[in-house]
Protein backbone atom coordinates (compact mmCIF):
# COMPACT_ATOMS: atom_id res chain seq x y z
CA UNK A 1 0.00 0.00 0.00
CA UNK A 2 1.74 3.56 -0.63
CA UNK A 3 2.62 5.12 2.55
CA UNK A 4 0.36 8.27 1.91
CA UNK A 5 -2.70 5.86 1.87
CA UNK A 6 -1.74 4.05 4.85
CA UNK A 7 -1.04 7.30 6.67
CA UNK A 8 -5.05 8.05 5.62
CA UNK A 9 -6.05 5.02 6.97
CA UNK A 10 -4.61 5.35 10.28
CA UNK A 11 -5.52 8.97 10.66
CA UNK A 12 -9.48 8.19 9.56
CA UNK A 13 -8.83 5.43 12.31
CA UNK A 14 -7.20 7.64 15.31
CA UNK A 15 -9.76 10.50 14.66
CA UNK A 16 -12.70 7.65 14.95
CA UNK A 17 -11.32 6.55 18.15
CA UNK A 18 -11.14 9.85 19.47
CA UNK A 19 -14.35 11.08 18.46
CA UNK A 20 -16.53 7.83 19.33
CA UNK A 21 -14.12 5.90 21.56
CA UNK A 22 -13.38 2.31 20.89
CA UNK A 23 -16.67 1.10 20.91
CA UNK A 24 -17.60 3.27 18.17
CA UNK A 25 -14.51 2.34 16.03
CA UNK A 26 -15.34 0.03 13.08
CA UNK A 27 -13.29 -0.57 10.10
CA UNK A 28 -16.11 0.13 8.06
CA UNK A 29 -16.18 3.78 9.73
CA UNK A 30 -12.66 4.13 8.73
CA UNK A 31 -12.93 2.76 5.50
CA UNK A 32 -15.93 5.49 4.57
CA UNK A 33 -13.61 8.37 6.09
CA UNK A 34 -10.12 7.20 4.33
CA UNK A 35 -11.96 5.87 1.01
CA UNK A 36 -10.36 3.19 0.93
CA UNK A 37 -11.85 -0.05 0.29
CA UNK A 38 -13.30 -2.14 3.60
CA UNK A 39 -11.68 -5.19 2.45
CA UNK A 40 -8.30 -3.83 1.36
CA UNK A 41 -8.35 -2.62 5.10
CA UNK A 42 -8.61 -6.36 6.12
CA UNK A 43 -6.25 -7.45 4.43
CA UNK A 44 -3.69 -5.65 6.01
CA UNK A 45 -5.13 -5.24 9.42
CA UNK A 46 -7.54 -8.15 10.75
CA UNK A 47 -9.09 -6.38 13.09
CA UNK A 48 -9.80 -3.03 14.54
CA UNK A 49 -7.51 -3.56 17.26
CA UNK A 50 -4.58 -4.49 15.07
CA UNK A 51 -5.56 -1.40 12.51
CA UNK A 52 -5.46 1.02 15.96
CA UNK A 53 -2.39 -1.16 17.17
CA UNK A 54 -0.38 -0.16 13.95
CA UNK A 55 -2.23 3.35 13.94
CA UNK A 56 -0.61 4.24 17.51
CA UNK A 57 3.81 2.87 15.77
CA UNK A 58 3.14 4.19 12.36
CA UNK A 59 0.51 7.44 12.03
CA UNK A 60 2.74 10.73 11.51
CA UNK A 61 0.55 11.97 13.95
CA UNK A 62 1.88 10.05 16.58
CA UNK A 63 5.05 10.49 15.47
CA UNK A 64 8.41 10.45 17.98
CA UNK A 65 11.98 11.52 17.49
CA UNK A 66 14.05 11.30 20.37
CA UNK A 67 15.43 14.63 21.15
CA UNK A 68 19.21 15.69 20.54
CA UNK A 69 20.06 18.59 22.49
CA UNK A 70 23.70 18.23 23.54
CA UNK A 71 22.91 17.40 27.17
CA UNK A 72 20.98 14.61 29.06
CA UNK A 73 18.71 17.24 31.08
CA UNK A 74 18.29 18.96 27.99
CA UNK A 75 17.05 15.82 26.16
CA UNK A 76 14.85 14.68 29.29
CA UNK A 77 13.03 18.19 29.46
CA UNK A 78 12.09 17.78 25.64
CA UNK A 79 11.21 14.14 26.13
CA UNK A 80 8.64 15.73 28.87
CA UNK A 81 7.51 18.54 26.86
CA UNK A 82 6.33 15.99 24.37
CA UNK A 83 5.25 13.61 26.50
CA UNK A 84 2.89 16.67 27.65
CA UNK A 85 2.10 17.79 24.28
CA UNK A 86 1.16 14.31 23.52
CA UNK A 87 -1.20 13.93 26.62
CA UNK A 88 -2.27 17.40 27.08
CA UNK A 89 -2.89 19.23 23.60
CA UNK A 90 -5.09 18.74 20.87
CA UNK A 91 -4.96 17.04 18.57
CA UNK A 92 -2.54 15.02 19.08
CA UNK A 93 -4.03 14.36 23.08
CA UNK A 94 -7.53 13.87 21.63
CA UNK A 95 -6.64 10.76 19.83
CA UNK A 96 -3.37 9.53 22.13
CA UNK A 97 -5.31 9.67 25.60
CA UNK A 98 -8.52 7.82 23.52
CA UNK A 99 -6.25 5.07 21.78
CA UNK A 100 -4.32 4.37 25.07
CA UNK A 101 -7.02 4.65 27.28
CA UNK A 102 -9.08 2.13 25.12
CA UNK A 103 -6.03 0.03 25.52
CA UNK A 104 -6.26 -0.03 29.09
CA UNK A 105 -9.84 -1.85 28.89
CA UNK A 106 -9.43 -3.93 25.73
CA UNK A 107 -6.56 -5.28 26.41
CA UNK A 108 -6.69 -6.87 22.51
CA UNK A 109 -5.67 -3.74 21.41
CA UNK A 110 -1.62 -3.92 22.20
CA UNK A 111 -0.14 -0.94 23.49
CA UNK A 112 2.95 -2.27 24.32
CA UNK A 113 4.21 -2.42 20.68
CA UNK A 114 3.91 1.14 20.87
CA UNK A 115 5.80 1.56 23.87
CA UNK A 116 8.41 -0.60 23.12
CA UNK A 117 8.80 1.59 19.59
CA UNK A 118 9.17 4.65 21.78
CA UNK A 119 11.72 2.92 24.40
CA UNK A 120 13.86 1.82 21.18
CA UNK A 121 14.08 5.31 20.38
CA UNK A 122 14.61 6.62 24.05
CA UNK A 123 17.88 4.84 24.60
CA UNK A 124 20.20 6.84 22.49
CA UNK A 125 19.47 9.90 24.89
CA UNK A 126 20.90 7.79 27.77
CA UNK A 127 23.58 5.50 25.79
CA UNK A 128 24.59 9.17 24.54
CA UNK A 129 24.81 10.80 27.74
CA UNK A 130 26.86 7.90 29.58
CA UNK A 131 29.38 8.12 26.68
CA UNK A 132 29.70 12.16 27.70
CA UNK A 133 29.82 10.84 31.11
CA UNK A 134 26.36 12.27 32.60
CA UNK A 135 25.30 9.30 33.82
CA UNK A 136 26.42 5.76 35.14
CA UNK A 137 25.91 3.05 33.35
CA UNK A 138 23.98 1.29 35.79
CA UNK A 139 21.01 3.49 36.15
CA UNK A 140 17.80 2.31 34.43
CA UNK A 141 16.67 4.16 31.19
CA UNK A 142 13.71 2.42 31.55
CA UNK A 143 12.76 3.76 34.89
CA UNK A 144 13.59 7.02 34.06
CA UNK A 145 11.09 7.70 31.35
CA UNK A 146 8.15 5.03 32.87
CA UNK A 147 8.75 7.77 36.02
CA UNK A 148 8.72 10.72 33.48
CA UNK A 149 5.94 9.81 31.28
CA UNK A 150 3.75 8.26 34.32
CA UNK A 151 3.70 11.72 36.07
CA UNK A 152 2.72 13.47 32.84
CA UNK A 153 -0.17 10.37 32.51
CA UNK A 154 -1.27 11.11 36.07
CA UNK A 155 -1.24 14.51 36.41
CA UNK A 156 -2.77 15.31 32.92
CA UNK A 157 -5.25 12.50 32.54
CA UNK A 158 -6.37 11.20 36.00
CA UNK A 159 -6.32 13.98 37.96
CA UNK A 160 -7.18 16.62 35.16
CA UNK A 161 -5.58 19.58 36.37
CA UNK A 162 -3.48 21.58 33.30
CA UNK A 163 0.19 21.00 34.22
CA UNK A 164 2.14 24.21 36.07
CA UNK A 165 4.59 26.39 34.25
CA UNK A 166 7.75 24.33 34.50
CA UNK A 167 6.44 20.86 34.87
CA UNK A 168 8.72 18.85 32.64
CA UNK A 169 11.97 21.60 34.06
CA UNK A 170 10.87 20.30 37.74
CA UNK A 171 9.91 16.74 37.06
CA UNK A 172 13.75 16.05 35.32
CA UNK A 173 15.33 17.84 38.19
CA UNK A 174 13.54 15.75 40.74
CA UNK A 175 14.71 12.08 39.00
CA UNK A 176 17.96 13.84 38.17
CA UNK A 177 19.17 15.55 41.02
CA UNK A 178 16.73 13.95 43.53
CA UNK A 179 14.63 15.42 45.98
CA UNK A 180 15.97 13.84 48.93
CA UNK B 1 -27.87 3.12 54.12
CA UNK B 2 -26.25 0.22 56.05
CA UNK B 3 -22.37 0.91 55.81
CA UNK B 4 -22.38 -2.94 55.15
CA UNK B 5 -25.01 -2.77 52.38
CA UNK B 6 -23.24 0.56 50.86
CA UNK B 7 -20.10 -2.06 50.51
CA UNK B 8 -22.15 -4.92 49.00
CA UNK B 9 -22.88 -2.50 46.25
CA UNK B 10 -19.78 -1.26 45.91
CA UNK B 11 -18.35 -4.50 45.60
CA UNK B 12 -20.89 -5.56 43.02
CA UNK B 13 -20.07 -2.37 40.48
CA UNK B 14 -16.67 -3.02 40.87
CA UNK B 15 -16.76 -6.53 40.42
CA UNK B 16 -18.95 -6.46 37.38
CA UNK B 17 -16.91 -3.57 35.49
CA UNK B 18 -13.63 -5.94 35.77
CA UNK B 19 -15.91 -8.77 34.45
CA UNK B 20 -17.81 -6.83 31.25
CA UNK B 21 -15.86 -3.35 31.35
CA UNK B 22 -17.87 -0.35 31.50
CA UNK B 23 -19.84 -0.60 28.93
CA UNK B 24 -21.32 -3.88 30.22
CA UNK B 25 -21.80 -2.51 34.01
CA UNK B 26 -25.38 -1.52 34.92
CA UNK B 27 -27.14 -0.47 37.80
CA UNK B 28 -29.92 -3.19 37.21
CA UNK B 29 -26.68 -5.80 37.09
CA UNK B 30 -25.43 -3.81 40.25
CA UNK B 31 -29.15 -4.29 41.41
CA UNK B 32 -29.40 -8.24 40.86
CA UNK B 33 -25.31 -8.70 42.33
CA UNK B 34 -26.22 -7.17 45.86
CA UNK B 35 -29.64 -8.10 45.85
CA UNK B 36 -30.30 -4.15 46.51
CA UNK B 37 -33.56 -2.93 44.89
CA UNK B 38 -32.85 -0.90 41.49
CA UNK B 39 -34.36 2.21 42.99
CA UNK B 40 -32.76 2.54 45.91
CA UNK B 41 -29.36 2.25 44.25
CA UNK B 42 -30.33 4.92 42.17
CA UNK B 43 -31.93 7.33 45.17
CA UNK B 44 -28.27 7.57 46.20
CA UNK B 45 -26.27 7.33 42.91
CA UNK B 46 -28.27 8.79 40.13
CA UNK B 47 -25.94 7.28 37.38
CA UNK B 48 -24.16 3.94 36.58
CA UNK B 49 -20.99 6.68 36.90
CA UNK B 50 -21.56 7.96 40.20
CA UNK B 51 -22.26 4.86 41.80
CA UNK B 52 -18.11 3.92 39.99
CA UNK B 53 -16.64 7.23 41.10
CA UNK B 54 -18.13 6.43 44.51
CA UNK B 55 -17.22 3.16 44.44
CA UNK B 56 -13.11 4.25 43.59
CA UNK B 57 -12.92 6.12 46.27
CA UNK B 58 -15.23 4.21 49.21
CA UNK B 59 -14.75 0.92 48.46
CA UNK B 60 -13.40 -1.02 51.18
CA UNK B 61 -11.74 -3.34 48.59
CA UNK B 62 -9.57 -0.20 47.51
CA UNK B 63 -9.12 1.32 50.64
CA UNK B 64 -5.81 3.36 51.48
CA UNK B 65 -4.07 3.95 54.42
CA UNK B 66 -1.00 5.97 54.20
CA UNK B 67 2.61 4.14 55.40
CA UNK B 68 3.68 5.31 58.55
CA UNK B 69 7.34 3.38 58.60
CA UNK B 70 9.17 6.23 60.81
CA UNK B 71 11.39 7.38 57.47
CA UNK B 72 10.29 8.84 54.33
CA UNK B 73 12.23 6.23 52.11
CA UNK B 74 10.18 3.46 54.03
CA UNK B 75 7.20 5.28 53.40
CA UNK B 76 7.79 5.76 49.88
CA UNK B 77 8.58 2.06 49.09
CA UNK B 78 5.45 0.97 50.90
CA UNK B 79 3.42 3.15 49.12
CA UNK B 80 4.70 2.28 45.69
CA UNK B 81 4.16 -1.41 46.96
CA UNK B 82 0.39 -0.50 47.77
CA UNK B 83 0.37 0.69 44.04
CA UNK B 84 1.97 -2.14 42.78
CA UNK B 85 -0.19 -4.66 44.72
CA UNK B 86 -3.53 -2.03 43.07
CA UNK B 87 -2.46 -1.74 39.56
CA UNK B 88 -0.70 -5.39 39.44
CA UNK B 89 -2.28 -8.21 41.71
CA UNK B 90 -5.54 -9.77 41.93
CA UNK B 91 -8.22 -8.72 43.14
CA UNK B 92 -7.69 -5.40 43.27
CA UNK B 93 -5.44 -5.24 39.88
CA UNK B 94 -8.80 -6.33 38.27
CA UNK B 95 -11.12 -3.86 39.44
CA UNK B 96 -8.70 -0.94 39.84
CA UNK B 97 -7.48 -1.08 36.06
CA UNK B 98 -10.83 -1.67 34.70
CA UNK B 99 -11.97 1.04 36.66
CA UNK B 100 -9.32 3.59 35.88
CA UNK B 101 -9.06 2.55 31.91
CA UNK B 102 -12.84 2.90 31.79
CA UNK B 103 -12.43 6.70 33.41
CA UNK B 104 -10.09 7.28 30.91
CA UNK B 105 -12.66 6.78 28.25
CA UNK B 106 -15.71 7.86 29.92
CA UNK B 107 -14.65 11.60 31.77
CA UNK B 108 -18.38 11.66 33.32
CA UNK B 109 -16.45 8.79 35.51
CA UNK B 110 -14.59 11.52 37.63
CA UNK B 111 -11.65 9.75 38.82
CA UNK B 112 -10.35 12.93 39.99
CA UNK B 113 -11.77 12.56 43.23
CA UNK B 114 -10.45 9.17 43.79
CA UNK B 115 -6.82 10.53 43.40
CA UNK B 116 -7.19 13.87 45.43
CA UNK B 117 -9.11 12.28 47.80
CA UNK B 118 -5.69 9.50 48.06
CA UNK B 119 -3.02 12.50 47.45
CA UNK B 120 -5.27 13.78 50.29
CA UNK B 121 -3.87 11.48 52.81
CA UNK B 122 -0.37 10.71 51.46
CA UNK B 123 0.47 14.85 52.09
CA UNK B 124 1.13 13.34 56.14
CA UNK B 125 3.77 11.49 54.77
CA UNK B 126 5.73 14.63 53.40
CA UNK B 127 4.31 16.85 56.40
CA UNK B 128 6.00 14.16 58.75
CA UNK B 129 9.32 14.25 56.67
CA UNK B 130 9.61 18.18 56.69
CA UNK B 131 9.13 17.51 60.27
CA UNK B 132 11.65 15.34 60.62
CA UNK B 133 14.06 17.48 58.51
CA UNK B 134 14.43 14.76 56.02
CA UNK B 135 12.69 16.66 52.90
CA UNK B 136 13.17 20.45 52.16
CA UNK B 137 9.73 21.96 52.60
CA UNK B 138 10.08 23.02 48.90
CA UNK B 139 9.58 19.73 47.21
CA UNK B 140 6.33 19.59 45.64
CA UNK B 141 4.66 15.95 47.14
CA UNK B 142 2.06 16.07 44.71
CA UNK B 143 5.04 15.59 41.81
CA UNK B 144 6.88 12.82 43.86
CA UNK B 145 3.82 10.73 43.90
CA UNK B 146 2.80 10.98 40.61
CA UNK B 147 6.46 10.11 39.45
CA UNK B 148 6.25 7.06 41.51
CA UNK B 149 2.64 6.06 41.03
CA UNK B 150 3.36 6.95 37.15
CA UNK B 151 5.68 4.82 37.16
CA UNK B 152 4.13 1.54 38.10
CA UNK B 153 0.85 2.43 36.30
CA UNK B 154 3.37 2.41 32.55
CA UNK B 155 5.28 -0.34 33.74
CA UNK B 156 2.57 -2.87 35.10
CA UNK B 157 -0.33 -1.88 32.22
CA UNK B 158 1.39 0.02 29.27
CA UNK B 159 4.11 -2.46 28.91
CA UNK B 160 2.32 -5.21 30.58
CA UNK B 161 5.52 -6.62 32.30
CA UNK B 162 5.75 -8.18 35.45
CA UNK B 163 7.61 -5.73 37.75
CA UNK B 164 11.15 -6.45 39.15
CA UNK B 165 11.89 -7.35 42.06
CA UNK B 166 13.21 -4.11 44.27
CA UNK B 167 11.21 -2.00 41.96
CA UNK B 168 9.64 -0.47 44.54
CA UNK B 169 13.41 0.31 46.09
CA UNK B 170 14.72 1.74 42.52
CA UNK B 171 11.86 3.77 42.03
CA UNK B 172 12.02 5.44 45.20
CA UNK B 173 16.03 5.81 45.36
CA UNK B 174 15.40 7.48 41.86
CA UNK B 175 13.55 9.81 43.24
CA UNK B 176 14.85 10.75 46.41
CA UNK B 177 18.50 10.14 45.66
CA UNK B 178 18.35 11.67 41.67
CA UNK B 179 19.87 9.03 38.95
CA UNK B 180 22.43 11.82 37.40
Amino acid sequence: MAPRKQQEIFDATLRLVAEKGYAGLTVEGVAERSGVNKTTIYRWWPSKAALLGAALVEADLLGFTAPDTGSLRGDLVALVEGVVRLLSEPPAADVAVAALGAAVEHPELDARRFFADRFAREREIFERAVRRGELKESVDPMLVVDLLAGAVWIRSVFRGVPLPDGFARDAVAAVLDGVG
